[in-house]
């Protein structure tokens, strides 16, 4: 039996152990996260664990849902302690889950804990712990440079100012680059609620009056003129699935006046409008060489008694099941056959969609990067160790894990960083199973620039920072 | 290599073999079967191992169908001997099949039988088997108890009397409660030759003339009450998936009419009755505190010509593969809306929905109960051990594994309770393989805690027996 | 650690090692690939290995760009020293695709080079496997020979004279036999650009004008009878989905009127012409006796850019995922109902389909053949060590695995038989944790013929070669 989570934790075989070495302290770069430029600059001393752990990861609150612990202890008026102590009742059901682990690996990186936490240690975790964050460390800069992490991408409006970006670039003792990514799902979901203010905020931005769809996408092109500035060098969009419904600009024209108006549109001119106004964004993003991450599959806030009460993000998204192959493969053909196509990388949160992901890479692939269409990394709910090796053996099977761009936080906390350890481990565990099972030869120099590519150095090369 | 089905089947390192001494002899808790309470009433002495075998168990006469055996030897007019001599010709060819071990468990547990079963062996095991059976020890109520079954519930029509399972309460000798569980399936489907017999039935049943949606309505809520004096505690809907499509009470009404006159009904309108109608049931199970089980994506009676020579439950059903996600997801907020979505159980037959349903869990559960919402355990052709693998780590890097409530046998055969020792191997071995991998501790205390609870005391605890 | 692809390549246990003894030296049957008649009947010497492992294979293709290497050194006018040099800098990168174990198969059992293939040795392989050609036995009738094919099946248009397959039946020397396909795709395509150039195609063949659809049915059996004589016992058939749109005689000839014109179909018009043209055929195969293979979900030229340079089966293809259960039941319940539905092989490209097909079989077993309906290999983009584990778990869990017709090679290359011998040793695998982990006896009689069964023996018996 292997001992509890200790230094070759799922490394379970001498060619596993051997390629984490090669990797264990390659630098982090984090490129798609949900990280606060705001809170990294202001970079505030936490008050407690409780604080780090409880105040805003919504995967933890989900855990403790599960268990059936009211929502006063998750989200509600109960104390930080109380939180704390409650969350330590839901570890021992949590067996099997990734919680599990990212809780006991952010115990033993961050304050040098090695306890299994549970409800009988959770009070002396409390003290220990408490004490450590007050001796120092654990400010968000602290952490982020604790964990070797030497770039940063947010994921960021259009009608962002950057501002904070601005700051952290002039902060020469801050070793960690924080760059912008240009998210524009506001400006995509026409059909939502939060479009017409959207416009609104990003009219005042601009100083554009936006009345038209033609201006809209000059005022986009000036933004993204705008991050480029600050750095830019990845998108990200949020699809139930990846439409592809052709419209004139006559028609766009139309459909956003009906927009402005107010009225509500059909599925056919939302998926229009989509369709058009992402074709026009990655035109630009393939000019400026950005990376166009697109993320399929999830359906959001589908409790809308808890959503009424909270609002978005706080636990109540799950994974969709749309047909998602036709679409997504007209759309890239779309921006293929225009040569605008830019570097690609399609997440999943459905599993089942792992192989029309892994093989509509292959439809699109050339020679403006080694392996331009990307098959991206286990997500959210995938982001655990059967859904990287799932992922991880598609892309293996299907198209060039070795030049495959590794994991992402995809986090909203400072803590999240050993899920990069994790995803190594599972990296190195995997890649030595083929190994140690004849499947590839044991040739330490090749190996290990697999293993450094896909923990490193392919992103760096891939986004180019 | 290990030995074939001996005592540590499926049980492959150490821990598996402690986690299975805790829960081998737990009792049974059949919480979702078809067994007949006239049946187990009238506990008639079987006449050979075939009768037991194989004149019900449509899994069996699929595999005989599968080896080209002729129909006449599988619900023909065989002898019972022809018949089982048959079945014995399959059992070589079902190498990775769960009929081969759930036959061999079978021979074990009640026959202490060890032999493996072929053409070789056949004749010699039906000598052997059907003296036992002479013996005794093979009524419903003996195998029952046999298999320390504390607690069976039947799935019932609303229009049934319930009358065996009154006459079963009656009987003190037998330890095994038998209660029944609400399954209105005839009347959601009102798109189906079946629904106004079934109306009629009701009627008669009721002594109520049903001549609008309202009256149905009311005279089901007089069934719940009948079915919750009865000691009903669960309710079960098999759907090809969840509709969601809401209908006001006039257009019910409109719907309801047309359904009487025999018209057809558009899909629209099948699934507006259908959305409206469980709704309103799940509502009267909140109130009763009942679970509301829901087994999605079944297509059945897919051979015409066999179906008109043999009816239903014959074999010939199989996986869909419908979109499910966004309805079930507006179903069950249309009833979280309202504070009335009871205690839910959803099964899948497609495990590409597994990742949908453990994290559709995720957005309804509250502090109602542990895990409100379950994720059913693998179900008909997933109840193998490669299915109930699948949906246990799923169900564990998503929801809250401790919590599950566990095995059912969805059996008509009173000689399919080892399935539950097959379940109890499989996740002792999961559990097992976490706990020997590093990746949980080796608690015992709380290793036996949830090892008891997934095999009974969750279920026992949810259902409240 | 096991050495690199040496003798117990994929074989992990010792019963898996034994049952490979029993099917090493088993013939090949290749009942399903793209060989060219043409090409086996002139048996040309091929220039040197670059002509044999990249003048053709998409899969190698799609290997390269996804490695970021430009189309001239894969398509393109580069030398075939400079194709093979870059596709040598491919290798190191395909950890755990299967691309890599086929090249390695193909170097050691054509050229008895084992070697790992990689830039560093590309060229002294280039210089060994090019002196060996040169020595012989790389003809195409060479290389079946030496791999112990005793019959291809290749896949042909109804329009095709079969005039290769009659010069290669009438060569006594040569020991395989090579037999036609029945591939009616254009006949069915009625949507697309090629069939009003096919139909013209058929009437040059037949001398028949086809101006109605009773017409084509007409010809179209006279083809099929022409192909019995020439020793056809198989169809094949590429659907994204199969439809089951009903039509009469008088729909179907206006349909078919419609499109002689060259108007634009609706999808309904289209769906219905291809299922009652697939009937009949399915009609016509019954009488025959043939086996009708069918291939669900690929997607195809997903890349118009490229598809404008290179034309089809240039590696832009994909897998698919639409709906496909309930059509398929009704297309296949539609020929039962009839008494006239076929042996019929099901083939998936998505994975999330395999528990639809494993347990559509079972709906339609019956005695005319032991598994009539089969569940169709791991195939194309599934064609991998976990395409087919999951593929062969899949019918061993749903249908009866031992009666299973086994591998094809869905191949354009003479090289590519070795992946048999793939196929054989993860057969073996499987079937030999199954029994070292005690779910099955370790019975030598029994083991070796479900192994030789799965091999080639159940594919002889079950088309009737």
């Amino acid at each position: 039996m292997k001992k509890f989570m200790d230094k070759d934790f799922l490394l379970s075989t001498d060619t596993a152990k051997e390629l984490f070495e090669y990797c264990r302290d390659m630098p982090i770069f984090d490129w798609h996260c949900h990280l606060s430029p705001k809170e990294i600059y202001e970079n505030k001393q936490p008050g407690d664990i409780a604080e780090l752990w409880l105040s805003g990861d919504h995967y933890k609150w989900r855990g403790m849902r599960s268990c059936g612990i009211e929502e006063k202890y998750i989200t509600g008026d109960a104390s930080n302690y109380e939180k704390f102590m409650k969350w330590s009742q839901v570890m021992d059901w949590c067996i099997g889950n990734p919680l599990y682990h990212w809780t006991h690996l952010e115990l033993q990186r961050y304050f040098d804990i090695y306890t299994p936490f549970s409800p009988e240690t959770a009070d002396a975790i409390w003290k220990e712990a408490n004490e450590k964050i007050k001796q120092g460390g654990f400010r968000p800069k602290e952490l982020i440079e604790r964990s070797n992490v030497v770039c940063v991408c947010t994921t960021d409006d259009p009608a962002d100012t950057l501002e904070y970006h601005r700051l952290l670039s002039e902060d020469k003792d801050f070793k960690c680059k924080v760059i912008p990514a240009f998210r524009p799902d506001k400006a995509l979901n026409i059909d939502q609620d939060s479009f017409l203010p959207w416009i609104k905020n990003l009219e005042n931005v601009s100083g554009v009056k936006i009345d038209s769809y033609k201006t809209l996408a000059a005022v986009l092109k000036d933004r993204i003129d705008f991050f480029e500035e600050m750095g830019c060098k990845a998108t990200d969009h949020a699809l139930v699935y990846v439409p592809c419904v052709r419209k004139n600009e006559e028609q766009l024209e139309s459909i956003f006046e009906k927009a402005l108006r107010g009225e509500k549109l059909t599925a056919e001119e939302t998926d229009g409008y989509k369709t058009e106004l992402l074709r026009f964004l990655a035109g630009e993003y393939y000019k400026k060489g950005w990376a166009m991450e697109i993320h399929i599959g999830a359906i959001r806030n589908n409790n809308t008694f808890m959503f009424n009460k909270l609002g978005a993000d706080t636990g109540y998204d799950s994974v969709g099941d749309s047909e998602i192959a036709v679409g997504l493969s007209r759309f890239l053909d779309s921006l293929a056959s225009e040569e605008k196509l830019p570097k690609t990388i399609l997440f999943t949160l459905n599993p089942k969609d792992n192989y029309v992901l892994g093989t509509m890479l292959g439809n699109f692939q050339n020679s403006d990067a080694p392996s331009k269409i990307q098959f991206g990394s286990a997500w959210w709910f995938n982001d655990n160790i059967d859904g990287m090796y799932t992922q991880m053996k598609a892309l293996g099977n299907l198209g060039m894990l070795g030049k495959f761009v590794g994991m992402v936080t995809d986090s909203r906390s400072f803590l999240s960083y050993p899920r990069h350890e994790y995803f190594r481990r599972i990296m190195c565990n995997l890649l030595g199973d083929i190994v140690e099972n004849g499947e590839y030869p044991h040739d330490t120099k090749v190996l290990s620039r697999i293993v450094k590519g896909i923990a490193f150095e392919n992103a760096k090369n891939y986004f180019g920072i």
